[in-house]
């Protein structure tokens, strides 16, 4: 069942170490075939040498296990709960990739400093909250999504504009319209997230790249009079 | 048409990765043929496993597609603006390498620390000015190019002594004789952009290197007295 | 003798080049068996090319040469008085690996700022002090191992819940249930060592994780109610 | 001629590329017979994948080319002052490795931050003043050796207790017993280099490790009681 999605959730999740965004097993990739409501997502805690297409989770959206004899990903309810609040996501990404960990462990935003972030994420990458002690108790990793969703819908931020955030003390997570556009967007928050590192420590004060130039950037490459690339 | 142009490109564009200068395709190269008034460059979004010498465009210096199937780099407007202003140039380059792009986001010129900046780029490389809302309205990629030669111009700096700039809230354009040396100049402006942000994390106000060692370097490697290497 | 843990210990060893943590023979790895109370450790200024499982040396709890005609590592009694203090401990490691030794060089414990940390060591991870000259004099090796203990039991810190220290001025020991697990933690102490430079550098203020964080995530990998991975 | 001497430069000199020490042609290795007074040194701007034992040049210690036909380093005059005036050198490294550059063009010593350093060098690794506008005029290459000479002796550092120096505005040098040594001590440089910078950003104010370490520690290694490695 799900084989051409199953292939493509292996695919980005090897892609991980290959990128050099992971340790050992930090991260893991899903996917979802909306049609049928069911999630592809990396057993919990199993190296990548040892993934294979055919030891992939499937979940329906409230969890169940509907094929697979290991655990799910023990972030598997955060991405739960991104599929079911964003409709557009195709697939999803959570990684400990450290440029994007210092941002979210200082607890800021990644600003939107020059055209490599606004190539991709309209505006500054935002960072969530720490989650209460009732919401960690009460259910941890559902909660995660919930204070991501809430970070979005509060600020307004539509998330096909912003395909990432970063979740503060912890990491980021990242998506896109399948799982591998969602992996390719974990790629440059990290590049992003390195460089913004290195124009604040040039310049601690530095300031956010003007408007106009984060709008030219972002619609050269995005919606109906982009440019950028072949075939449009 | 223009075979050895093609390949000169071509290998020069796959530098790029080779180098850690390009993360996807956030990279391109052209060469000119003087004589015949034609540019070879990059096809836009084209992965760098997929380029071959066959798939360069080939443009008049003014746009105009010459051969080629594939929509040319959505930067070509600002090569050709360098490539009409400065004479001398045989080569362009446009990357968005990790260091240079910190100095260009950060706003600054990158002094001139030391002698391995000063044996390729005579003085500070400079950091030309963020585009209006008019001159992107107009025509954003021309106007990078204008706002380059402004900068070079308006300070009087020779684009020969100097082979690079980083436009702010974007990233560098290096140039050089033919394309490889461009793409040559494009390494050396990178790791010469990380020395320069190791030795402002040292000391915040270190001062750039005696103009005495600035002209001993440069001269040393480049005009008549030259001396270092062979064959001279 | 002890070929299977000498097989572990070489494995161990060869690990650490593989993950980037030792530069020439700056690092050792040492496992023991418990029953028999013999350590096996890397001999002293070997190149990792000329290591075999057959060229370790083989020591009694005392220091007593028992197999091999190599020294062992000049840091053999810092490993010994371990063992002998922290009876859980099945392998040592200890590395001059940069971000790890970085801050053993500032004299900071390295602080909790995230999940990564918080998954794998509960609390920041302590600096012990510099030896004084009697103990660099009496016995600078034994000593150092002295230094390390007096530091988890004067602020009563479990060693199997931080399972590592960094030692003022010098740099990481890391240790685990076996020799591979020992490495594993040496990996993650220079993952987080990192993380935690960069927090600082965005902002030199940087807090801990809130302690609420800091339990969940150790408590999620570890003890009675520990659901990642598989088969618990 | 000086076959033996030959293998050992054309080696010493493949290693700077192979420890990322060298970006282009950017460093060189010399050795030196000392019974014959000949000095094999890489040719200037050869590239290393050109680089055999055979297009090595010889040179007397005046600098007179006894074989080879292309032109020698542009550093050659400084490695010639260095062997004239420090006898025990058998190997000198020139190279612009990031790390050493910076702190070079800040300007500053690199302090002994810990046992890494102090295991091979004996206190700060010394800066060398700008030359003068005379001194450049005069012999700018031969003048460079005078000054790091001038270093040495007016601060009474002996050259085999830190074998190594960064010239201010410039880069390091390096020396050994014989070429792999001084390579050796070019990629420990390089690392204390970095392992410093990590240091000062995590504390600004960090002060040098005490001297009983320092002294432990290189003793340890070095002299009449070193006990680290075999056969002693």
């Amino acid at each position: 069942m799900l084989s051409e999605l199953r292939k493509q959730v292996y695919e980005a999740n090897m892609e991980l170490p290959r990128r050099n965004l992971v340790t050992y097993t930090w991260g893991n990739v899903s996917g979802i075939d909306r049609e049928k409501g069911l999630v592809v997502i990396k057993p919990s805690g199993v190296e990548y040498e040892e993934l294979t297409p055919d030891n992939l989770v499937v979940l329906d959206l409230d969890g169940n296990r509907v094929e697979g004899d290991l655990n799910p990903s023990s972030d598997t309810k955060t991405h739960l709960a991104l599929y079911k609040a964003f409709p557009t996501l195709g697939g999803i990404v959570h990684t400990h990739s450290p440029y994007a960990v210092a941002w979210a462990q200082a607890g800021e935003d990644i600003p939107c400093f020059g055209t490599t972030h606004a190539d991709y994420f309209y505006g500054a990458v935002p960072c969530a909250r720490d989650l209460t002690q009732e919401e960690i108790d009460e259910d941890y990793e559902r909660n995660t999504g919930k204070v991501i969703i809430e970070t979005f819908n509060g600020r307004k931020i539509n998330p096909d504009h912003l395909p990432g955030v970063i979740c503060r003390s912890h990491g980021p997570f990242t998506w896109g319209a399948d799982p591998a556009k969602a992996v390719y967007h974990a790629v440059v928050l990290e590049e992003v997230a390195k460089m913004a590192l290195f124009t604040r420590q040039l310049n601690p004060n530095a300031a956010p790249a003007p408007q106009r130039i984060q709008d030219k950037h972002f619609l050269r490459k995005h919606g109906p009079n982009a440019y950028y690339g072949q075939s449009r």
